[in-house]
């Protein structure tokens, strides 16, 4: 017998009004689940002492990760995404209302989530530029960590997600706030293909021409 | 004959020092269609007059967007997924190898790039707590004004996205900074669902067990 879908979460949050039980992420996949009918397990990780087996599955530290199977996920966007393959009840399955699906997860994770955390968590600080470092450097060290040890950061070759996470870190001044050599060194092999410098010489040359359709 | 896939960005965008040219994030879409060797083509929208008709493709009123046959998307996230599915180039076709490109891809919008647009944007503002406070309001005016035409996000029905959607804007500090009633009322239609109690009591009774595994 196969254990079922597995959702990853911290044994215990604090409690009370800014406590963050009740808004953990793990909801989103239990929501999910419970929608679609699909049957799953909860089972936790230690919140006060992050092992390295909890960073290996999430290089964060966060929670929830997911286990189905031979497949292991974090994020829970990404859980979301998957785990809405798995049932209708989740995502249509004609074309357009799965590209409608997939534009509106994403809009909530990186146009309205990428200014609503911030909004909070940032207002529960006295001293906001200090809190906007350590918040970066923090992340950054992390990611640092992990791309120290692998060339791409997916299936072991280049992927989309090189392609979002290169851009990202492009901003340069990002790159200069911390010693982070591994970020460093993927921006910049990222940025070596030829496509990216096609890309770059395509929007360059696109403004230049003040937005008017270029020759082929 | 019909049009190869259209990338749509601005037709101009400030030059020099602060300026974002050769960051404006159809360079993303490009680099995706370089490295994939898919045909495509740029068009442009005004940058200065953002018009009824490009809301309407970009409730955000920002680039990129796409056209592909029938189907249009908006979010650069969503539309390298989008993309990715259509050359192997961009995503390994191996379920293993598909999880780990999505939750990376995710990761790059959520977990990176979630904290270093607030330390770059916020950190060009001499009054960030107002500049914060400006951000979440204006955004959620324009994510009011989609919900008050529309019972769910995407494909006329409730999907994935609405869960994520609705889980982000829980935290009701958020939905009091400003009068946002169609995101109120969405809140309470997705929360009024009962796959969502039992997910909130499933977690909170997860906390009050100390994480221990609770009876099925």
């Amino acid at each position: 017998m196969t254990d079922p879908l597995t959702i990853w979460t911290f044994d215990w949050v604090p409690e009370g009004r800014s406590g963050p039980r009740g808004y953990v992420r793990d909801i989103r996949l239990r929501w999910a689940c419970e929608e679609a009918g699909l049957d799953y397990q909860v089972r936790s990780v230690p919140f006060k002492e992050r092992g390295a087996e909890h960073f290996s599955r999430q290089p964060f530290g966060q929670v929830p990760f997911i286990q189905d199977g031979g497949i292991t996920m974090f994020e829970s966007g990404a859980c979301l995404l998957y785990l809405a393959r798995k049932s209708e009840k989740l995502m249509p399955r004609d074309p357009g209302g799965e590209a409608e699906t997939l534009e509106w997860t994403i809009a909530a994770l990186n146009s309205i989530e990428l200014v609503t955390v911030p909004w909070w968590f940032l207002g529960m600080s006295s001293d906001t530029s200090n809190a906007l470092d350590h918040w970066v450097i923090n992340r950054l060290k992390k990611l640092d960590a992990v791309l120290g040890q692998r060339e791409w950061l997916a299936a072991g070759r280049f992927t989309v997600a090189d392609i979002l996470m290169a851009d990202v870190l492009r901003i340069p001044k990002v790159l200069v706030a911390g010693d982070f050599p591994a970020v460093r060194s993927y921006v910049d092999r990222s940025c070596a293909r030829p496509a990216f410098k096609k890309a770059y010489d395509g929007q360059m040359a696109h403004f230049a021409a003040g937005g008017l359709p270029l020759p082929p």
